[in-house]
């Protein structure tokens, strides 16, 4: 089907585009990349370079070459590419592309390329510049031409390696170079991160070694080619430049001649270890044992165990189908699964905005997702957030706080990363301070939703005590030195906030902060009993160390209990956003948009078009819902959905997936199909704007890749987690005949499938535990357990 | 002495202008002003209009004509007199002007202009626009000239009067015509105040009624020309406008001929009595019974009266001399001292700009002055705080609080009349969402430190119980639901305050905000127990009545001890002015300046250039030390000094005399004196911007003019009070022999001289009680008592 202009889909496992359209370098560079979670290779063709935006993102390279944004260093380019034909470079940004096609599979992340390209070029010159799928069948009368054809992967058998093959096919007599290497030339938003830069080779092997600039972590980026195909080249030499090392390689061709090579990418940084140059030779010569054929099926191994777990399979609407499984395939290579020490970057590994870090979508918008189907992942990643705790106490001590205030922007350290002036005030030039990195303070106890929220899904007691439960503990402490105690009205308030909603930086009593800081005090005191119910040295020790007493745990629950949250209206049913919302001016998004001077304005603080008005940059009241909705009332929920949607603008992409589960619960449910592909497409369809305020702010929008599952699986199949007992309470679009995922809860591995009016649950043979399920408002005592090997079906 | 260009004075009791400068029209039609206290008149020529900035401002006519500004309405200009010569209009704008001079007199508020003016245009052509000192002279071969002289008063004989003498002197023969009557073309700010403007003759009289658009206020302006000397007239014609009515006279006068008229405009309002025209119409017949010469008379002795208690005389400076009168005289012409129900406006009434109305200033600059020496009226404007309880508890109402929070800008209701957007951003044109009326709370406990203050000075135990006390409890009560405890510190913090330093909003524990509160929480718990003690069933019924319970009193005691001051670095001895103000960026005024795009920019909240730095608008650390200097040493009152000072751009009127103040203190006597000069002219040389931020803040900066006393009495001249004791620890700058001034302390009326080393005070006959005095540093016990009629010299 077609997905949009010239992008198709055949399966629904892929994407592909048919001809090629300049402005959409950046987006689609993002859109087609491959990745393994350790790095991030941009979907751009072999021959590009820094002007085409092209970029390779290795995790744990954290490097802050301006003075102001910490971000990934953009590694050189190992697969680099380029042919010319007698002398005229080959190029699909060329006049003589006759046709032109390239794909990237999402069930193991292979991006292919087949382009052919005129070799008479007075023929080609007055073709037309982009080919089009008109044009990709030549004539008779067409002229001799070169066929290219390459494919690559990021391997996820070895996370280091990315390979890729080439096919030449010369339909004519000439002379075909090949420049193939390593390209320093590469895409960086803020600076050079690289003191030095270091192109070497040894025999076959091309080398280039870097160092970055301010915490000179090494990184060594190898490459090897290996010709499996066509005459032997003319001539050969090794091209070294400043920031680039290639071979150039002559051959004369004959017509009907092919040329194929494999090359092997591998890259090692000295956080991996302590010689990463020797393991890339050892990995070289892995490559050159096993081969092409080989390393891919290794790799496509650990995808069909990835997409067992990760799969939603709708039948019956190929766009939503295909527009999960690009944003699952997505999230699945922006997430750091090999390691417990770094975070999930709100933009993946796909560019540098966002600056490789971790915000609090991780644990609210990617990691839900991971915890019901890979709590392993999950756990690695909260794991990262315990790691990170000093980072987060040393935050809390600077702003004169104690526990841990977990950093808005957080990369290997936990140290706040987040630039205190993060946007431009486009028409004065002037810089703005914005207060995501002191005021936004609902981070800490989001963290503290999904560590208690992952116990509560896997059981995971052996977590709680060793991570979870200092991070809980520490969080609470945080909460207590930042609240405030309004005697006169005997309640704790929380001023000087920044909520989701980031138009509206310093308020007070914002709810969805309240809701969350309860949340995680309640956690807090619950973990503290139960520690000292089964462990009470480890307590003792743990308070000990952490210097908390009697009486903060205490201070933990005065808070839950007097802790002001707004509550809906007895009348209307609304829940204010924070104190005097409702008296802010009352306009919609699209009427406030004709205020605006420029329109790359921030709408934001200090003095954006939004600030005096209800218009919210993103779902804020509505988040709530998502995180509880067992605590509001369906009613409740639609009259907050009603009175605040027409006045959200979905500035974020974390808006669209909130609505559209709210939306789906509410019987809404066509809206919600609408904002599942709104939420989807937000990268395929470039819907997004990629600069804000002046700041780079495009790549992959991973957190409404995690949102996609939540949206299916919380949304339209209504998923909640009962004690132990699972509660489906669906509401699928017409159109869908079923949808069908996996789950595992608390050692139970479950298939289930989901349709009109029935849903079945079946236990593999290899669950651990019986899990309870029902649908609709059954009580959840009359669900029976369902044991391993059993299957179910529920009608509703 | 020459003051400033063309300015000079001769006694020290009065300016005179030798020329005028068309580019100060508005700002000595400010200086030039006449008033007293009921009405301002600008100091603007005879035959000016609107375009000349013509003004007329009565007190207790607010209105709001756009829907933003409410101030008080322009009233039509009654004392309009145009005189033509052959057809030509005699104008000191015009370029027939030969010579020029006007002159305001201090002594008894006289305006009087002398003017001529050539009958021969041929001859005049040539001359210079603007008349020089030099020319004033006329050469034998001079043209034949018209000599213009008028003088007027704003009487303190009759508030309703202003009375005027005009007399024509023509050196040639030719037709003199003369219009004179209510001019309606005057100068207003912020749209048309009235809905009807009504002129009308009863017999040689003429009328404006009028009446103000949102409340309907009657305002009559009634005019009666007596004539003196000269011929009869050769026409005569009442001329009606629209919006104005005048009686034009043609004489035709042989050389030599003298015209000579008085005119007296009398104005009421429906505020005042219940048929203003009425009042009108008996009090312009009194003039006619009594004459210009006895009204004068009148006039002047109220005066005496003033200058006996207000006066304040340097010997050797004679600069500082005629500062000090101009800004007594216009800190008393402003002041609304014949009633207890209006305020002091932050321009007087010499202009619409600040609303007519009362800020911070009035308590803390312009009344100190008064308390001392005139506290009769202090206990008015006190009074008026009293009468405007209401507004400030609807205002802390309504934002969420209970109590009195008094406005920001208070009009005669004392409901908040300070729009919130205030200021405009310049560079985009957008308006700023300045938060003077929400934030800067110290308005309250200012007002409480004012009314404690007068207690203190007067013993006035009459005023406490009827009215201070309520004040003191209401604004106590304000604060209790103000300020938030942070329990894990154990302390009381006022959060998001805006302090004196406007452009610094938002900020945590401003420390002049906290010293005040506390202070006045202080002060509410010695009146509530006084109260107890001398009068508990007044106490009873007042605290029944307003619902203070004794949980209240309470919470007032511990949030003295507990509120969080920042106190002195025990290092450096400097106090930090709010929680993390060191953090920000340092650097100076100046170098700050070079940042702006527009010079007109505002450079406060939300995103001045001052914002995210050190720079501060005004004093505000500095400030505390004038209100409170018995509880810091000289050391840090020194090392705040020199840390605030550099890093002050004296944005606010209000700053200079606060340096200037603790500078004297400190020994920085020269420094002191240049900031005696640079505040007490800020109007006089024209040093302030008149508009920032898009609105026009220009006018008699009248806080300036209270602080001018407080600089030689409270700062050179050291006095404070200690108990009932008289303290005086004078740094009297090198230049001045001596400085002698008046006081009224608890009854007793003193002369105090101030000489480089000795002070003596004399109490008058009248005085009613003793009081210690004592110099330097000795203890107070040591000071005897200085009884009525007794006078003592003491050395230091």
């Amino acid at each position: 089907m077609q997905l949009r202009d010239n992008l198709v889909t055949d399966t629904g496992w892929e994407i592909r585009e048919e001809s090629f359209n300049e402005e959409l370098l950046i987006n689609n560079g993002s859109n087609f990349m491959t990745g393994n979670g350790y790095l991030g290779y941009r979907g751009t063709l072999p021959e590009w370079r820094a002007d085409q935006y092209v970029g390779c993102f290795v995790t744990d390279t954290y490097d802050n070459a301006d003075g102001k944004w910490e971000e990934l260093a953009s590694a050189p380019n190992g697969l680099y590419v380029s042919v010319s034909v007698d002398g005229r470079e080959v190029s699909a940004l060329g006049g003589e592309t006759i046709d032109y096609s390239r794909e990237l599979s999402f069930r193991y992340g292979r991006h292919a390329r087949r382009m052919s390209w005129s070799m008479d070029p007075r023929a080609a010159g007055a073709e037309a510049n982009v080919a089009t799928p008109a044009a990709s069948a030549p004539a008779e009368s067409a002229p001799p031409q070169l066929t290219l054809e390459d494919e690559r992967f990021a391997s996820y058998g070895n996370i280091h390696l990315m390979a890729a093959r080439h096919r030449l096919s010369a339909h004519a007599a000439g002379r075909v170079t090949i420049h193939a290497g390593i390209d320093g030339e590469v895409w960086s938003l803020h600076g050079e991160h690289f003191r030095s830069c270091e192109p070497s080779s040894a025999g076959d092997d091309l080398y280039m070694k870097t160092i970055t600039g301010e915490r000179q972590i090494g990184m060594v980026v190898s490459n090897r080619v290996v010709f499996t195909e066509g005459p032997e080249p003319a001539a050969r030499e090794l091209v070294t430049e400043d920031r680039g090392i290639f071979r150039r390689l002559d051959f004369d061709v004959a017509a009907g001649t092919d040329i194929a090579f494999e090359l092997y990418c591998v890259i090692y940084t000295s956080n991996d270890l302590p010689d990463p140059a020797g393991a890339c030779a050892r990995d070289l010569d892995q490559c050159s044992e096993k081969r092409y054929p080989r390393l891919w099926t290794e790799h496509t191994r650990v995808w069909d165990g990835i997409w067992d777990c990760s799969r939603v399979d709708v039948d019956g609407d190929e766009l939503a189908q295909v527009l999960l499984r690009y944003n699952i395939y997505h999230n699945v290579i922006a997430t750091p699964a090999h390691t417990d020490h770094l975070p999930i970057g709100a933009r993946g590994l796909s560019c540098q905005a966002y600056q490789g870090a971790a915000f609090w979508d991780q644990e609210i918008f990617n990691l839900p997702m991971f915890v019901y189907t890979r709590p392993d992942v999950a756990r690695r990643i909260l794991i990262y957030r315990y790691k990170t705790l000093d980072g987060a106490r040393r935050k809390a001590r600077r702003l004169g706080y104690y526990g841990a205030f977990y950093a808005w922007v957080s990369s290997d350290t936990g140290d706040e990363i987040c630039p205190s002036y993060f946007f431009k005030d486009v028409l004065t030039g002037r810089d703005i301070r914005n207060h995501f990195n002191d005021w936004q303070i609902h981070i800490s106890p989001d963290i503290a939703y999904a560590v208690w929220n992952y116990y509560l899904v896997t059981g995971d007691w052996a977590f709680m005590r060793d991570y979870g439960a200092e991070m809980l503990f520490e969080i609470a402490q945080f909460l207590v030195s930042r609240v405030h105690f309004k005697r006169d009205k005997h309640r704790y308030e929380f001023i000087r906030l920044l909520g989701p909603d980031e138009y509206h930086e310093n308020v007070d009593n914002n709810t969805f902060t309240a809701v969350q800081a309860r949340y995680a005090l309640r956690a807090a005191v619950n973990v503290y009993v139960a520690l000292g119910d089964r462990q009470p040295e480890l307590r003792e020790s743990m308070t000990a160390r952490l210097g908390i007493e009697q009486s903060h745990v205490d201070e933990w629950r005065r808070m839950v209990e007097l802790i002001h949250v707004n509550e809906p209206d007895l009348a209307t049913g609304v829940i204010e956003q924070f104190d005097g919302f409702f008296d802010h001016e009352d306009i919609t998004p699209d009427a406030l948009a004709e205020r605006l001077i420029d329109p790359g304005e921030y709408w934001g603080w200090p003095n954006g078009i939004a600030v005096p008005t209800q218009v919210s940059k993103q779902a804020d009241v509505c988040q709530i819902f998502t995180l509880h909705r067992g605590q509001y009332s369906t009613e409740v929920m639609k009259a907050n959905y009603d009175y605040y949607e027409p006045r959200t603008q979905h500035g974020s992409s974390l808006s669209p997936s909130v609505y559209g589960t709210v939306a789906s619960w509410i019987g809404y449910t066509d809206t919600a199909r609408e904002y599942l592909v709104k939420s989807s497409a937000v990268d395929l369809f470039n819907t997004n704007k990629s600069v804000s305020g002046g700041t780079f702010i495009g790549g992959i929008h991973t957190a409404a890749c995690g949102a996609a599952w939540q949206m299916v699986v919380f949304g339209f199949c209504g998923l909640e987690l009962e004690g132990e007992t699972l509660r489906f309470r669906p509401h699928l679009p017409e159109s869908w005949a079923s949808v069908s995922f996996f789950l595992e809860i608390r050692g139970a591995l479950l298939d289930v499938e989901v349709a009109s009016s029935s849903v079945t649950v079946t236990s593999r043979a290899t669950s651990r535990s019986g899990v309870g399920v029902v649908v609709g408002n059954t009580p959840a005592e009359e669900g029976g357990s369902l044991e391993p090997a059993e299957s179910v079906t529920l009608t509703f």
